[in-house]
């Protein structure tokens, strides 16, 4: 798609009438007085969060954020491939695909040896190795995928909209709530938008998520702030539409130039559109680049003197800043002390900016928010609706604060390295480009790899399937269903939709005959007495409704007769008890992209391959593991009695 | 995606609330009194149409439809292969494609010869050779292919929105319009819905289009008729949600039992929905089926015996009917007579039904339908643009009545065949699985072939691109983009946005060098006295608003220097001079799916593909058929001086 042609426009490029692309969005009238899920914040950790609890329409949420309506011009515009899979989940990565601009290449640039003063192309690199993901790395304005998420959530049960123009005045825990015995957190807003300016208001929440930014007021409320390096380094960003005779222009490129400082420029969607982010100055210690009054001349003749000998002549300004940020974190992501953990469960979560702050050209802040998002978001989901222990909640900062150090280490050796050349040493384009090779599953989002915890296996059985590392997200690959001889890809099953899946990996042997691997493994799962599927899920849901059973055979589709199979993978399911007929997968042998060879699956035993809600890999087991398997359920799920309703069994443990 | 597993609902399956399913569809007030285009209906055809037109804001276009509101439920859901690169045309694929049922293999039952009352599966097929598109077959309610077009239409620069309750009255030609001399067409309506009901209308249009069905009003204006093959078979259909323990459930499956006719099962889209069309009975000569007074019950119970030894318990009915339809065609699908050709161009039309009737469970009416009105479209707006002389307007008819003749007698040989059981010499499955092997391309629309007309050259140069046949479909395949190494499909760059296309295949050697064949060619277009670009394209339009140029090379994109290319192929368009980077590609050589070979294009020598704007191959030439291009344009179209606007040109020619 190209547009921006004759100047930068927000909103749907589809719409022909800026007038029409922005529907209305927020809710009327006052927030709720008690809600189970208040969200602060509408940013991209925030929307994720509400999109996600949307689905469930037994889950009251509300989402707050002191601007007066929608974002129309974002700042971040990366988007990992990781991050792709999951809009996939959320079911918008075919509209971010079509809109976006493909990162496909990037390239290097170096001063050239015998002119220093002009530079010329040091190397060029494909942007994602091949097979990494099904997806692509891409690059949207941030609000685009803003408007993404409130269409799902519009779309939703929940109807859920956000509550614009309120400020959080303060965050107030009470040890226990009236009626039933949970704990509550008490929140005061202050509206900012009139007819109603300065009025309060208070919202009673079970959970209270602060994605409020990095001046986040939630995150203040339970006494944690941001600690790292101060910032050293000024850079300027203009999001512009330019002409210019630099070849690199549509490619992500890192130019390093010999006494004017580096250049990273990232193309933007439309076609047209192009970010560059320029360095400007080394800053002395507690010094804000704000006092330097930079203008965006400044910034654009910069831009040109590290191109040179490439001219550069801008058209139109969409966006510019200019920004010092160096590394910071907290220490901890929710309101729970380290040495109370055994004894309560959290009730106020931080996510996005408000825990970590770092510099933007790595492209990973805006990915690494939302993955916290989808990450809290499942489980929240869970407790409240009775099928978790509120305990597992302590699993949030403990998975997403080692991920957002590692960003943060990330981030500092990263931005370290583009600003080499006014450092000691000059500009060494080949240890840049070396640098990013290695680091591009890191800065893709796959990389990303929680430790076995009570939600995380040992990975004692990881020879079963070395492609689908335990703690790593779940590495989808083509298969062929085996009813309708559809190709799809086996991870897009794994919908945001809040359920476990267990994907059974059938050994080489007939599934179909009686003593075979994948039947037993059925005959427990719908029998056992042990079975978690039985377990956990109550009588009047669908047998899938909470552990979802996919099998995947060897044999080619047209080997295999479905009528034959196990009942659980052809399960009745609705009013009518309909057969669900995309539980069974086969190998898709004649395109040659044999899952079973491209994961690493043992031909003879098969395996078992639990996927956490939020797509990562949760345990890699023999066909026959039942016990473990059953111990790894019953470490955070709450039995479910046929007379209990979730609700009032939440009530009761929380 | 699964949907439809409580019950059939119609809208989209991705908002929760059926209620906020369908906005507001339809234009408030009275018809304007006097348009360009009006179109009668809303079926595929006119939809199609509207959205087409819709895209050029100086058009003024009226739909009108005699139903009170958007449909919510059609009948039609084939959508073939072909209609999938349409509707990639028109932006909505991708959704399509997310939404359907994919069509992936065919399979064949027939007699069990042991046991000749119960079937047996004969032959299992794919469905769509490989390679004959990128798109997939699939089936998808009409209904949500409508909302699709209303989508496009909504968005559009036109705002176009049917007018809903109006029935035609009166079709009547007028030699000569008022002010500008062009012809006009009056046609009066009458409002249907309450509180306007029984008020009269009347709309003054340059050209009417009759997109009305089978009872075509527009058409017995014109004085043609429908006519051939009275119906001597009684179907029965109908969309089910149905428990069965038949195996093919989820494949499109023809089933001829041995002495209960024949039962064709269509799987359709959210994964539970079904089709059935069952042969009920031979009617007499002259007989309707109405008469027969069938019952759904009737029609399940023949299902059943058909299906014999498999089950079906039909749960719920979300349509049904019973039908009898012979294969009729009208001789002209405007309103000039044969003789009157030379003498004047028409300014009536009809399209899909309207022109011609067969049965539906080939799957082509609506495919059928869409293409027409794709023909029509862009031709009605070149020349109300002032691009195009009135007189290929001819060419509507001329094309498309011979592809409703060969459609016609496909249906004839189709229906007969499925039906044999009923005929003499029984069941012959392996007849039945050959022809429709055979006649695969043309149930996937990609056979259709127009034949050398004034829009249409000889294929005289054929063997420079023997994959890219003259007269049919530009058939994509995939590329590289030069200047951000982006993979896209090359057919994909062809818009529904009215403009030609000139693919430059260049040669093998080095395409930058100075006298290459692709450098001379561009330097024709971009400034020969005789280049079709320079003379159909009006000083204040973009270098491409015509006439599209993109050129495909031979090399990897790594080996070709973008800043070294002809100026044509990175041109600067929009206010501000912008450079367009989307029209150079390259072989995608490191996958293997180079172009050059997949299509049999000369290496030595290359060559000039050009394509209409309905994606249709319109000449194949050398990268030196200066003369043979220029003549090709100037056989349709219209020199464009700088002094005159399109308009103007368009009223002094009509």
């Amino acid at each position: 798609m190209q547009f921006h042609l004759n100047g930068f426009e927000p909103g749907d490029p589809e719409i022909f009438d800026r007038a029409d692309r922005y529907p209305a969005s927020g809710a009327q009238g006052s927030v709720p007085a008690e809600v189970d899920v208040l969200i602060v914040g509408c940013g991209p950790a925030g929307l994720t969060l509400a999109a996600q609890l949307s689905a469930f329409p037994d889950i009251r949420t509300c989402i707050v954020e002191q601007k007066p309506g929608r974002m129309q011009l974002g700042q971040a515009d990366g988007i990992a491939c990781r991050t792709m899979e999951m809009f996939h989940a959320f079911g918008f990565s075919e509209r971010v695909a079509k809109e976006a601009c493909w990162i496909n290449e990037t390239t290097f640039w170096k001063p050239d040896d015998a002119r220093p003063e002009t530079i010329v192309r040091s190397g060029r690199i494909q942007d994602v190795e091949d097979g990494l993901s099904e997806f692509p790395h891409v690059v949207l304005n941030q609000a685009r995928v803003h408007d993404c998420y409130l269409d799902v959530m519009r779309r939703s049960a929940a109807k859920l909209e956000p509550h614009y123009g309120r400020r959080v005045v303060a965050v107030q825990p009470v040890a226990r709530g009236s009626h039933d015995g949970a704990r509550r957190v008490i929140v005061s807003l202050e509206r900012l938008v009139a007819p109603h300016q300065g009025q309060s208001e208070t919202v009673t929440a079970r959970y209270v998520i602060g994605c409020d930014g990095a001046h986040s007021i939630v995150r203040r409320s339970i006494g944690r702030e941001l600690s790292g390096d101060s910032a050293n380094h000024a850079w300027g960003v203009m999001d512009v539409l330019a002409v210019t005779d630099f070849p690199d222009i549509r490619c992500k490129s890192l130019i390093q130039s010999a006494n004017e400082g580096s250049l990273l420029i990232i193309p933007r969607e439309g076609g047209y559109l192009v970010r560059l982010y320029a360095e400007l100055t080394r800053l002395e210690t507690g010094e804000r680049v704000a006092s330097r009054n930079i203008t965006v001349d400044e910034l654009i003749a910069k831009a040109r003197r590290i191109l040179n000998p490439y001219r550069l002549e801008v058209k139109e300004i969409a966006w510019w800043s200019v920004y010092e940020i160096g590394q910071r974190l907290t220490d901890k992501f929710d309101d729970v002390p380290q040495r109370e953990i055994a004894t309560r469960s959290p009730s106020v979560f931080i996510a996005g900016d408000a825990c970590h702050t770092h510099s933007p050209k790595a492209g990973q802040g805006m990915n690494v928010s939302m993955q916290d998002a989808f990450n809290l978001g499942w489980k929240l989901a869970a407790v409240l609706r009775g099928q978790c222990a509120p305990a597992l909640l302590h699993s949030y900062s403990a998975e997403r604060r080692a991920i957002a150090g590692e960003l943060i280490d990330f981030d500092r050796e990263w931005a370290a390295l583009i600003a080499s050349t006014q450092g000691e040493g000059g500009v060494d384009p080949a240890k840049t480009q070396s640098y990013f090779i290695r680091h591009g599953r890191y800065t893709a989002g796959t990389a990303t790899h929680y430790r076995p915890s009570i939600l995380t296996g040992e990975p004692v059985h990881q020879h079963l399937a070395n492609g689908f590392a335990v703690g790593k997200r779940f590495h989808s690959a083509p298969v062929i269903r085996l009813a309708d001889a559809k190709p799809v890809h086996l991870g897009h099953v794994v919908q945001a939709d809040g359920r476990f899946r267990i994907f059974a990996f059938a050994a080489a042997a007939d599934p179909a005959a009686s003593g075979s691997a994948i039947r037993r493994l059925c005959d427990f799962l719908a029998d056992g007495p042990d079975s978690p599927v039985r377990k956990y899920t109550r009588h009047d849901e669908d047998v899938d409704a909470v552990i979802d059973v996919r099998a995947v055979f060897q044999q080619a589709h047209r080997e295999l007769a479905i009528e034959d199979m196990p009942a659980l993978l052809l399960p009745r399911k609705g009013r009518y008890g309909l057969l669900d007929y995309e539980k069974m997968f086969c190998a898709d042998v004649r395109s040659g992209n044999d899952i079973f060879e491209l994961r690493g699956i043992d031909r003879e035993a098969g395996c078992m391959v639990v996927v956490r809600p939020d797509q990562y890999v949760a345990h890699v087991l023999p066909l026959d593991g039942y016990e473990q398997l059953a111990s790894y359920f019953d470490g955070f799920m709450l039995p479910q009695s046929g007379q209990d309703t979730r609700r009032a069994a939440a009530a009761a443990v929380a």
